[in-house]
């Protein structure tokens, strides 16, 4: 596939310096949106103004949805008020608002100005509603029956007015006050006699979700349910609009990717693909945290300087602080990226807290004494036999094994219950609970070894 | 939602107990299947067969294929052969396979038994094809068309037999041989005229996926097209089956979590959510890499014995090991993690490689220089002048800066690169890099570190 899309930009680039346009049109025409505007983007150039033109109008508009921002704003600069107007009038609303939020002020004043006063109506709806809310990520077009309606007369109107709609899929009935009171699929109504009356054959357990509601709670009951579009309703239950399955998966995509960047302490910023970010872009999101993390680091340069005596009587310890840190680490990460998932694809609540201490405390028992006993023997084995280290001793041993099984049981306690407490207070444990849960994990682990250390060894 | 979901299972427990099975029906039959298998999962018990029974055939089927797999084993023990039975041919065929996927051997006997000879037919090739791949997760029932019939025809012919067929959304056209020559939405067969021929409405650009390719690239495709299905095909570009959206999506949020854990250095063993995992299931997934780094960190204590001297020469310098190592670790997974999510989304490939050094070279530059410089001037005010170090030189802070600066540097090249080349070489990034990455990390830094140190302090 990816090998095809190659050869095939270089014959279009070709074609275009030599102005072969009939061509151009038969292959453009009997390819996927999607391609075509892969194809503009490698291009981005002028001459794409040129291209565009050859494709019939609604690939156009279809394969211009597809294109990032850039290719976007520069094929709108190039665009005629009537063309533009041409490509906005194909366009779903909820494209042409994704579209918007992405353009400068002066490119969506000149949008706005093209669309039909119903259809600009609608985008200033959607652009009312809080970013990420199921509002935000709606469509306005949608199929809409009546109750008392037969199968026959439904699969009419939707033959009639289903052009114009995201999905023909899933229609939605209302009663007169626009409360939404049942949902029928396209294949319910074609199973069904042609005498059939909707509110017989319709589905009235619905499930909805609210035009405030967070994205990441529609991709859960898309996620749970298996549905290919989900209506939304207002704080009265009317109908205001539905996602589709295709906007759900973005948001899946998106929302995964955010999860991965904050456990490794990036800020998302922005939804652009790696290739498409600039440098300064990239910066921006990275350094906040590794700031962060390295003034917080103070404590652990405060604990080591408060042991300092202890460490020059035994300066072998040194040796072992990366191992315990890391370790420590390691096991808190698990813990803690296991429950932000877990919390983020809603299988667990905070009332479920307390079953999940009880269960990470006995995963960290078994961690931490392997752990402990597998360091015992390496230290003894490797260290002192393999390596000639002399200091290592069996006391010396003792008291890194022992730190080794006490840290790791307070990480993966720690790393578990934070995630939670961050979440029930309001914030989102990705982005808070791992920078603390390091820090907190790295002086405690010094804090014990130092401990333990003084203890055993007497120093 | 859920609040109606526990309400609702109280009074389902109620009435169950008191047998009020007409009451229940009632109940059960507004329910949304995945909401029905909620409640068999809650109760989870002998009583469960009653329920069960309760439920219209259709019905019980989507319930069943929702719940866990303890809960359907519980279920089938107590089915007779003929509830076996009825069960299985309500069933779709990928349904069907992912139950028997998870059964113990004589529960998929038994199962085979009951099916019909052609369905087992079709259950024994699915389940012939690899884990993970797109053979293994596709279904075989679907609507197939011809080119030659008429709109009207191909519409007749989906009310006839779309009972039966997983979507019928999209039709798959394919010649005499078999092979997939277009697909028909049926939102294009409804807007058709009715003695429109099929070859000339049906789309002939078709996407399709092999038997064998791996899921993560049958969701790239979803990912990429919007697809509500995609058709498989053999080798000779026969139409075997097609993957359809929800299944997508249950493998892109698997592919997700996996990513996320292999970042966290846990082994994805399962897909099973969090509160489904045994104790013993969370420790040999967590245990290994614990292991594995535990031993590698063997290396950082060479290092440090390697340079005790310079140590015991001065001694505050241990005070920021931490600091360096958790900074250089930072940085690195904030780039290899970036760059294996990409990977994983197909936005970058091994050929961009050196565009990605390039970009990363230049962002940890930037935050190498004010990590550094940062850190300089917080070491002289806080840890001089506002703890009262002495021993926090301006050398020293020169030190531990300028190890900064090379650290973020090296760990951004190492991040970016490693992830890479472990795809080329065919392994899985994800795993395989992270552990490897700290490793070489948390060595490095301590070398440069010490290198620094000795060429400044000369100590």
């Amino acid at each position: 596939m990816e090998r095809n899309t190659v050869t095939l930009f270089e014959t279009i680039v070709t074609l275009l310096e030599n102005k072969r346009y009939a061509t151009l049109r038969d292959i453009l025409s009997t390819m996927n949106p999607v391609d075509i505007a892969g194809v503009f983007e490698d291009i981005q150039d002028e001459k794409t103004a040129v291209l565009f033109r050859l494709l019939p109008k609604e690939l156009a508009a279809e394969a211009f949805v597809e294109m990032d921002e850039d290719t976007q704003e520069l094929l709108i600069h190039g665009f005629s008020d009537t063309e533009l107007k041409e490509v906005i009038d194909e366009l779903y609303v909820d494209d042409a608002v994704d579209i918007i939020e992405e353009m400068p002020a002066n490119v969506v004043k000149r949008i706005l100005r093209q669309a039909d006063p119903d259809v600009r109506k609608q985008i200033n709806e959607i652009l009312k509603y809080p970013e990420d809310s199921a509002g935000s990520i709606m469509t306005t077009e949608f199929v809409k029956l009546r109750p008392k309606m037969t199968a026959e007369e439904a699969i009419k109107r939707i033959r009639r007015t289903g052009i114009d709609k995201e999905t023909i899929y899933t229609c939605y009935v209302s009663d007169e006050s626009s409360k939404l009171i049942g949902i029928v699929t396209i294949k319910s109504l074609l199973l069904a006699e042609d005498e059939d009356i909707i509110e017989d054959i319709m589905e009235t357990n619905v499930i909805s979700v609210n035009t405030l509601d967070d994205q990441e709670n529609v991709v859960q009951v898309f996620n749970k349910y298996n549905f290919l579009a989900v209506p939304v309703v207002d704080k009265e239950n009317r109908l205001v609009g539905i996602v589709t399955v295709d906007d759900a998966i973005d948001v899946m995509e998106e929302e995964a990717t955010e999860d991965i960047q904050k456990v490794a302490a990036i800020t998302p910023t922005t939804d652009k693909p790696y290739d498409k970010l600039s440098v300064g872009e990239i910066f921006k999101s990275r350094i906040p945290w590794l700031l962060i993390l390295m003034v917080s680091a103070t404590f652990t340069t405060m604990i080591i300087n408060g042991f300092e005596e202890s460490l020059a009587a035994s300066i072998v310890l040194t040796g072992f602080i990366p191992m315990l840190m890391g370790t420590g680490g390691n096991s808190g990460s698990q813990s803690s990226v296991t429950i932000i998932r877990s919390l983020s694809l809603g299988e667990i609540e905070f009332k479920d807290i307390f079953r999940v201490i009880f269960k990470e405390s006995r995963v960290s028992m078994l961690c931490g004494v392997v752990l402990g006993a597998a360091n015992f023997v390496k230290m003894l084995l490797v260290d002192r036999l393999l390596l000639g280290y002399d200091e290592v001793t069996i006391m010396v041993s003792l008291v890194v094994s022992l730190t080794l099984l006490l840290t790791v049981i307070c990480a993966k306690i720690v790393g578990c219950t934070l995630p939670m407490l961050i979440k029930k207070i309001g914030f989102d444990p990705a982005v808070v609970a791992s920078p603390f849960i390091t820090t907190i994990l790295d002086a405690l682990s010094l804090f014990i070894y130092f401990m333990i250390a003084q203890l055993v060894l007497g120093i």
